[in-house]
């Protein structure tokens, strides 16, 4: 089984209008609701690819058992942390004209002490049960202090769990210092992490801080991975357009399966370039194309480029 | 009691953001929610004038729930039905930089027959138990006939209560014909109906179709009244910027309040337009701001026009 962390879950809405005019009135001609949250994306997806996947954090309020509800009958085990506050909602507004989405996130709720040392519990014993990985998706809720994952990495690094770290700012620095297995910044995040934005120098930079491998996802030019093994690039055959909510967590589900199935380094990043292309091709957020990643796969250019940083 | 009919109720979410720019990423800073559609405006505006008000229509599925929670503690009595459907969502985001707002509304759930039948069931109940009048409010919900409103305002003229109608399209068209006491269009609204943009010839003919008066909401020009005892122009003393959701139901509140207190005309227009504005003004949509209200009040210049059409 692969255990996904979603500390800040929310009910994805996407809308579908003729075209967003700021400051006038649509009538949307389609709602979709769905369970959202970057692990719980990561988890549908390794569902999809046959793993069996568990998927924790926090949920409370009545968007939050909407948000149970409809992931009931989907892939992942649903092993969420009940909270007081309300699961916040993400909102894709999509152009019917343009196919372009406008992305509106409301905060997460405000997790208190009790909520956190109860999920520390679910979180360590799903650990003991036999994760053969770990993902670690997304920010960190108010009420969770800033080394909330840097706790989480050294738990599964304690309970010999590989673990992949998928978040940003300060969060990042504390959790990347705890030494994960993967960490999975877009060049931004990167950047905001070393300083540099030069991609290879930043990705060598952020294993010198603790992290064993760095893939920076960097949008049409694919994918970049820094490891023990050698350093290689993996970059969709032609630009998808779409809708890029979920692309990076379907590249987690692509690295991670890859992980567990110890398959090489080039096979992993070619399966994590075709997801996160055929999820930005799929219309609903976070959906992937399942017929256009199994025809983009065998067309991903992999190439090793010199290790020296 | 004053009875309010909203067949399309609706959770109201206002969303505040820095600026709305189409196919980005916004962080949404503040979240509110509030039980919405144009009849429970009304209803609560009514409340807030010291009326005791009743709400009906439907609401059902999660966002029904939370509608019917927050209408609660409120001063409106909920006598909604249920129906199997999920009531709608409507979203005002508001750009902080300008204070404009960019509104998407959901289409609404479909009503069954005999969820239809329930709703007649409970609406000659509140007729019968001593209403002192009636406004029927937006639009109908599919599953509704284009003669719902018409047979609502039949059965109110049976019951000998004053029917109040704000409504568009074909089920104003028909509804009109059901002569009820009082219609509340938009200049758009009656241009529709009538085929003429020129509101005072376009309220006679409205008052031709059945109606026994139009009060015509023109935006900043305010409120023409076109009645048996004469016609009536009433504007606000300057431009109002903000938020216009709900102002028509807060012109809906301050016409009926005023029939059932049986003000005069110029009194219940002086007010309809003071509570329209003091709305606009208000932060969160279907407010209002009382101490504006009340400055406001003595302000507004109505003017006797001729009657001749």
């Amino acid at each position: 089984m692969i255990l996904t962390v979603t500390l800040n879950t929310a009910l994805d809405l996407t809308y579908r209008v003729p075209a967003l005019v700021p400051h006038r009135s649509h009538r949307v001609s389609e709602v979709r609701e769905r369970p959202g949250g970057k692990g719980i994306n990561v988890a549908r997806v390794l569902s999809s690819l046959g793993h069996e996947s568990v998927v924790t954090g926090f949920a409370g309020g009545p968007t939050g058992a909407v948000l149970r509800e409809l992931l009931a009958p989907l892939g992942p085990r649903d092993a969420l942390v009940p909270i007081a506050g309300t699961t916040r909602r993400t909102l894709a507004v999509v152009d019917d004209a343009s196919g372009d989405t406008t992305q509106l996130n409301e905060p997460g709720p405000t997790v208190t002490p009790e909520e956190w040392a109860a999920f520390l519990g679910t979180y360590g014993s799903l650990l003991r049960e036999g994760a053969e990985a770990v993902a670690l998706c997304g920010s960190l809720p108010p009420g969770v202090q800033v080394g909330g994952y840097a706790e989480l990495v050294r738990r599964a690094r304690a309970a010999a769990v590989p673990v992949l770290l998928d978040t940003s700012g300060e969060p990042l620095r504390r959790a990347i210092a705890a030494r994960p297995d993967l960490v999975k910044p877009n060049a931004e995040e990167l950047a905001q992490l070393t300083g540099s934005r030069e991609p290879v120098r930043a990705a060598h930079d952020a294993r010198r801080r603790g992290a064993h491998a760095v893939v920076a996802s960097l949008g049409p030019e694919g994918l970049l991975a820094v490891t023990a093994e050698g350093v290689w690039q993996a970059v969709p055959p032609e630009p998808v357009r779409g809708n890029p909510t979920g692309a990076g967590d379907s590249a987690v589900a692509g690295l991670l399966s890859g992980l567990v199935e110890r398959l090489p380094w080039p096979r992993r990043l070619a399966r994590a370039v075709a997801l996160s292309a055929a999820t930005v091709a799929a219309p609903a957020a976070g959906e992937y194309d399942r017929g256009l990643y199994e025809e983009l796969l065998p067309r991903i250019a992999v190439t090793e480029r010199p290790a020296a940083a």
